[in-house]
């Protein structure tokens, strides 16, 4: 049955996610406040500032008029930065009409409640406009999907019904769905997996090799898996797609921009820097403020969180920072907290 | 207190051990039986073939004399293929005259008896002339320890005390040693993680990209626990250094010769000609053998084990067999067993 989808967001992401869509017979509408951008995909059928290999389907409108995006739309798909989720949540709520599944297809956490974003969706649009609430998560960069690259992702619902037709809305031969019922921990997994790869990316920047790296990662799937398992997450919701899968190809890809802000910051630059010669959102640097305070808050060890934040926000040295944090003593594996 | 270590076998990891303990102020000799590498060792200090930047230290000295090898020895270091282990140690256990800790820093499973290379120390050499036997682990490329990158890794022993030895002589500010006492648990991670490299190296072989990888490491990792949890491992050492921290960095490291044989399989060559070619041992060619018989035997599901066996040994076209792998049926990731 053909759904129309309204995907909330241009960038590179909401425009892969548009084209399994439309490639699966569905009606995805992809909706930005950008003119120009709606403009190209729509005359161009490209969107060259994200995706520059795409030849956009015909099939895929843009459009800047989110009533016309959410016109008859049975799903609609939220792949916006987090620091504006909520305020774009709210203009959705005002011009919804029908019950709609809600997805949630960001990573991140809000920097002053320190919500994830399937509670901030939950927040601003009433019960009565919605039909559940998905987190899309998984080992998923945008330029691969853009070629159909084989994909796995996860489909997390507290309401398995809506997990499912999600699961059955992006499947094909090269996008593989499993549902999952911990959204909780879903979503901690994928906020916090750009702060571990804004480390490793960190870590190469000073000049570490794998093994370091390896070492990192691992010690970073212990610590988020703490922050979530604190939060009510199931532990092994950590060892699935969502968390190591997402978590190593977050920490091991050259696409990965949180990778690449590291690795900036490893070299000397500074955040604004890094920020400004990016061009595209940097989830990791401010969910790293949420993280450590939610860690403070719950007491939770998180040094690598710690680390990256100080560096970050409180002028820590790069380079001393991250070797003190490499060289915290080590005794058994199974008492350390790190 | 300087203590007399016999490191049997001089390979990369062998050599790179060595060079740990000598700058850590102990003794370490080299046993090899190539009289041309001992000789290169003691003469040019340097092991061209397996670490070509190397320069050996003069206190490290060379023998193909085993018994001089184990004279006054406290620690034996077993770091051979793992099908010579046996001959090795029984060879090992006729010299020995004193009690010394056995450790092993190879990685695999015996192929006729799928046995583990702690139990084969055990079977081989009798209670008399050991102090505990360890095993170390983790994600540790020798490239990187010989050019004193940050390595962490775990020695593993049900002996505390033999663990806490070991951790102490290679302890310094570039090795990181965790003790664990789950050896059952850190030598299956070890042995199984060169299959699921292979995997990884032929998906990449048949190009695939990040994405997949990331998938096929995630399912490797639960594969790799169900076999262990089956022996009696503990599940939290598969997802620490010797398990998923060794498991990213010989599936995503270039330096990973289990990798680069997937891949070159992946690109259409035989198993033959992949070894012919490699000049080092492939372990996950043999490893891959026993894991496919005791899965098996045991009836644990093992998918990427049993098509990496069905394209070594069962001449599977390694295309057909990789895309079956990947798309299986996927359903609920808490329920799905693959």
């Amino acid at each position: 049955m053909k759904t129309k989808i309204a995907v909330i967001g241009a960038g590179s992401w909401g425009t892969a996610l548009a084209k399994v869509l439309e490639e699966n017979g569905h009606e995805p509408i992809l909706y930005s406040n950008v003119e120009e951008q709606i403009k190209e995909i729509n005359e161009q059928h490209t969107n060259k500032t994200f995706l520059p290999e795409l030849v956009i389907s015909k099939n895929i409108k843009g459009t800047t008029d989110l009533k016309e995006a959410l016109e008859d739309a049975q799903v609609v798909l939220f792949v916006v930065p987090t620091k504006v989720t909520r305020m774009v949540a709210k203009q959705v709520a005002e011009l919804l009409t029908d019950k709609v599944i809600l997805v949630t297809a960001s990573k991140g956490l809000e920097q002053q409640t320190h919500k994830r974003i399937s509670t901030i969706l939950e927040e601003e649009i009433p019960e009565n406009k919605r039909a559940g609430v998905v987190a899309l998560s998984g080992p998923s960069h945008a330029e691969e999907v853009a070629v159909n690259d084989l994909t796995t992702i996860t489909a997390a619902s507290s309401d398995m019904d809506a997990a499912e037709k999600i699961q059955q809305l992006f499947m094909n031969d090269y996008m593989r769905i499993y549902t999952n019922k911990d959204i909780v921990g879903v979503e901690y997994g994928a906020a916090l997996k750009n702060i571990i790869a804004l480390g490793a990316g960190a870590l190469a920047g000073l000049g570490y090799g794998d093994n370091a790296k390896a070492a990192l990662i691992t010690r970073g799937l212990a610590e988020i898996s703490r922050l979530g398992i604190a939060f009510g997450a199931d532990p092994l919701t950590f060892i699935g797609l969502s968390g190591v899968g997402d978590l190593i190809v977050t920490c091991t890809s050259i696409h990965s921009r949180n990778w690449q802000a590291g690795n900036m910051i490893g070299k000397g630059h500074s955040l604004d820097e890094v920020l400004g010669s990016m061009g595209m959102v940097v989830e990791g640097a401010s969910t790293v403020v949420a993280a450590y305070e939610l860690a403070r808050e719950k007491n939770i060890e998180m040094p690598i969180t710690e680390a990256i934040y100080d560096v970050l926000y409180n002028n820590a040295d790069v380079r001393e920072t991250i070797v003190a944090l490499m060289n915290r003593d080590p005794k058994s594996e199974a008492h350390s907290k790190d």
